[in-house]
């Protein structure tokens, strides 16, 4: 199986790691390229440089994969999907991917890191560990809209790490009420500008606009249950504090539930450890051994040293403990890669899904 | 008025920063120094000198105040505090201040910075803002042990930003549960070796030992009501998960709390400004303009910005901010000054509402 | 004696550190404001504002001092500059400096931070303490263009703490060739949009456009001779390696050079301290009590530590030691406040001594 | 062939790191670990336990490879080593080893990360790329000591970087004189305690004691000629200053040399991409592509994004340009990974030269 894809926003930070998680692909090729009519018509190596200083904004950690550098870039625009296998979007600006998505999804699939339609009724928004059922809402979606492709968008990056950190306990014990405090990553910010040097060095920045509702509204959507072709969201009050850290990659979130039921940190410590998930066992190339990592060391998680676990796709948890602020009181700290497992490479990963699910022909 | 003052623990970081907010005091003259038995003999001058490389070991931004390096350091061990009108202790052992503390107060009072005696029934624990009227309990200690001195130790650096901000919440409407996530200063770590740099870049360390549980403990002691020579600590459930980041100074702390009565973020607000505390127009030299100051921009309080409002002494909150994941629910965000207010300063503070009530003489 | 100024480019953060500098300035009352024409019409507070976030940008560690929110911002490009005493500019932009400034000094003085002229044969290029007597050259100006008002710039903020350092090294002992590389700090950068966060955690950046050039030239330019109306450059062949740290203020420079006779490092310590300069003694308001302090401690200077001394005006030079890798080798380190010394309020301290000189009539 | 080792100073950063560049060595088996007498007769998983906090001091990135956790730690003073075919010394006190390595190398050859015999005259200092041949010395060191074994040094993490770049210019153009500046790692200063967070945050440290003179040291004999049983060192001025900067692994350094004869830029960057050095072909495990790599983009090389070429065994080189302070002027810019090739994993390739040359038998 051989599929061909095309990236569109290629030359920004999500389009570049969409690259470097698509290098090697078993299943994906990269056949195309796409992104703004600055770039169309030049080399992607070309693309990327710098017109005034000649410096080039690749800006990700691993070099530019080979293969890549000699695609002639095409104008977002007026990209024309037809005989692709699917789209991968990693456009940063919300309005563009209002406009683009739709348009490409009319002839092929498209999976998207973009906010634009993650609430719509009839797109799925999908962590595959969790809700890989929820896909089957593409055919609502097709059907509504007379395409033959569909959108499936990918979650916040904030999101991410607390949903399935919640999922086992969420399922196993039942939680009442959600309170969490991100440290947020400077990659979750982009890149153009991203956060000033001046501003995050030896500061916090207590704020991310419209990220809490985010994480609250995608949560509750992600836990739901598909019925009768809608998804009924979990009745969850979830509240957030969202702030940025001075730290490259990995959100650390600090979490606090009441639960349902009387449960000990050993319980739910289990219940995160043994939570195999949807994809287990299904052989898709992107998926770590384990969804969820426990560490026993009360100075772990750390983005730093935990980031990278099952290549940045699994979610680390520690310090988890009773506390008797809220009934049956649990608190935890988490670390989620958001450039891998919150970006890109969990889009890759809800891809491999969609082409195992036969979503893909 | 000059109460001739003592400084115990002077060459720690703590002692540095009781030393800075000393200087130039308009009531309390430093006269003597004391320190561990390897700085005894020294000119102060000399103490602080790293015996290999030479460098001084002067910690703080600010450089040495005039008048102390040529003060020859005691030993604190054998430090007779007689003659003196108070004792400031900046020991950051605490096996330490539980020997020494007892018996420098057998003969003059000691305004401390140590956790050693904190809990103990017939010790005031206070803030001064807050309850100065815990003050009285200094009655009931010397009648104990017969001590002509007594111990003030001040809070925990990270509860006394929380504590301050929740007190004109649970006042004016009450607080059923309370959580909080810090964001903790490397300066709070102190010094020797304090945090590596290694540890903290490009990273978040997700715990503090012991220091949740003094939180919830010193918090619910602070806001208690003081009945027949009893404190009776607020039951206040409280759940904390502190964290260390890569900020010099400045303490960050997310609230969530849960309210007794409706309250708008408006309503908390005014609460909050309009809040003047027991200190107020007593005319303390170290007493800023206003307890708590409250900003509106939503990317505020940031550390860096945020926390010298009020010479460090004001607790600078903003996201005062409804939410509905606990009834009655609010959230804001703090930062507070954990080596001005949370430390030396504060205790100056205390020690400056000592006099004024008279327990000096 | 009061003069009154206006800012041109107040809405930048070189702008906002002029107002910064200019405050309950005793000589200066700012009584205009100028900024590109986005921003113009609306009062200085309103045009901080961030139209989508609501956020200040007001970018400086102080507040923004009382007396300019409600100053009409008008447009930079119709400024009509009759009735001050004298304009500073504060452009980032160095073409937009270009096009202003000439039209600006038909009418009256500027003083700018700008690169645009700094070149010319007839502009002045002037550190207060080295070469007070270059500001004669305005004569020639005024002569040349016809105008009423001149351009004075000053250097580049990384030429500053050098040419401070080497000034008396040449003076003394003559130099013969000199090596620099430098520390630079992120708000040398400015801050639309400087360095991003992600670029500079755990990182160095070795490169500043067009820096080292710069740094060569203006230095010459400063040390050289005004005869019979023209700067003699020094004949000071000079390389440099300018890079860029995670610091916030303060550029380190780390400094070699071969002496033209022989120079012991106590000869060259009594030269750097014993410095007085052209301005000691003239009741500047913003000139230090010495231009340059040496420290002893081999770890001294440290931006963070050092950066503030003398309010920012002082160049701290440390490590003064011989080499033999040069004949008459001799090195040191230096730190220069890059946005006090080096930018506004050494603009503000040039336009004191043409003040104190008489060419502000 | 594999060759039972040990691995002597097991817990520390260097000690780590030795077992992570053993990990899976083709050659080289650890059999043994040793430590301080406090980590004696524990497992290693427990010896790297916190007594206190019950945290792992395993500091390296890399997760603690399999295969060690139940080695038993021996007594490094006590430690006989017979029976193995070299020991691994990276031992961070100067004064335990140079206790321990004459002990140990009566019975075994011992490779060194330590400075303590670097400059003894029979004793190599080898950079396997520069000067193979110098590992004759041996010969003389076991005859004047009547050892079976030799102690092989590896020279400073700072020299590594710098006699690697230099020595394709010294060998095809001569170099007069050369002056270095470096912004070094926090690894390079150890991890016991190592730079605090709070010195280094928003700051640079001007100065790392005895740096400065072993560079200039090590690298004239590294660059020497082996004659008649003698090192004869290069007869090259050299004058650095070494800063601290806040980079977590990467030594930055500018260089500016004064070559013997014209060189252009570009053909020195041919003369440093052309060479091979004194292991290419020899098929050493751990021996990169290339000893160096230059970079064209001119803001590279960046240590966060360079430092890990060749798995940090290769130095990357850019900025390479001419300049008029001295004669024959070049100037630029490297980094270098300071705990790959700078420390064990520099040590390792430096035993397999040895195995490669046969004094391993």
């Amino acid at each position: 199986m051989t599929i061909r894809v095309a990236v569109i926003g290629a030359t920004g930070v999500v389009g570049q790691q969409f690259l470097v998680a698509l290098a090697h692909h078993p299943w994906f090729k990269v056949e195309r390229l796409a992104a703004s009519s600055r770039s169309a018509g030049k080399r992607y190596a070309e693309a990327l440089r710098d017109p005034q200083s000649g410096a080039s904004r690749w800006l990700v950690e691993a070099p530019l994969p080979e293969g890549y550098a000699d695609i002639t870039v095409e104008d977002a625009a007026t990209f024309d999907p037809r005989g692709l296998g699917l789209v991968f979007t990693g456009i940063e600006e919300g309005e563009a991917a209002r406009q683009l998505e739709p348009r490409l999804a009319q002839a092929v699939p498209v999976v998207s890191t973009a906010s634009a339609f993650r609430m719509e009724p009839d797109v799925p928004l999908v962590v595959p560990y969790l809700n890989a059922d929820h896909l089957a809402l593409v055919g609502k979606q097709r059907e509504h809209h007379g395409w033959k492709g569909f959108i499936v968008p990918i979650p916040n990056c904030t999101t991410t790490g607390l949903v399935i950190s919640l999922a086992p306990i969420v399922r196993t014990f039942g939680v009442q009420t959600a309170l969490m405090v991100s440290l947020q990553a400077l990659s979750g910010a982009g890149r153009s500008p991203g956060v000033s040097a001046l501003d995050i060095l030896d500061n916090v920045v207590p704020y991310i606009p419209r990220e809490e509702e985010k994480v609250a509204r995608e949560t509750a959507k992600i836990l739901g249950k598909l019925r009768g072709g809608v998804i009924e969201p979990l009745p969850l009050p979830l509240s957030a504090i969202c702030t940025r850290v001075n730290v490259r990659d990995g959100h650390t979130e600090a979490v606090f539930v009441s639960a349902a039921e009387a449960v000990t940190p050993e319980a739910a410590r289990q219940a995160m450890t043994g939570f195999q998930g949807d994809c287990a066992d299904l052989g898709l190339p992107s998926a770590p051994e384990q969804p969820i990592a426990v560490r026993d060391d009360p100075y772990r998680p750390q983005p730093r040293l935990d980031r990278d676990t099952g290549r940045g796709m699994t979610t680390v948890v520690g310090r988890i403990e009773a506390h008797d602020a809220l009934p049956n009181g649990l608190k935890w700290v988490l670390v989620s890669h958001n450039t891998r497992m919150g970006a890109a490479q969990g889009a890759v990963l809800t891809a491999e899904l969609l082409a195992h699910q036969g979503y893909l022909q």
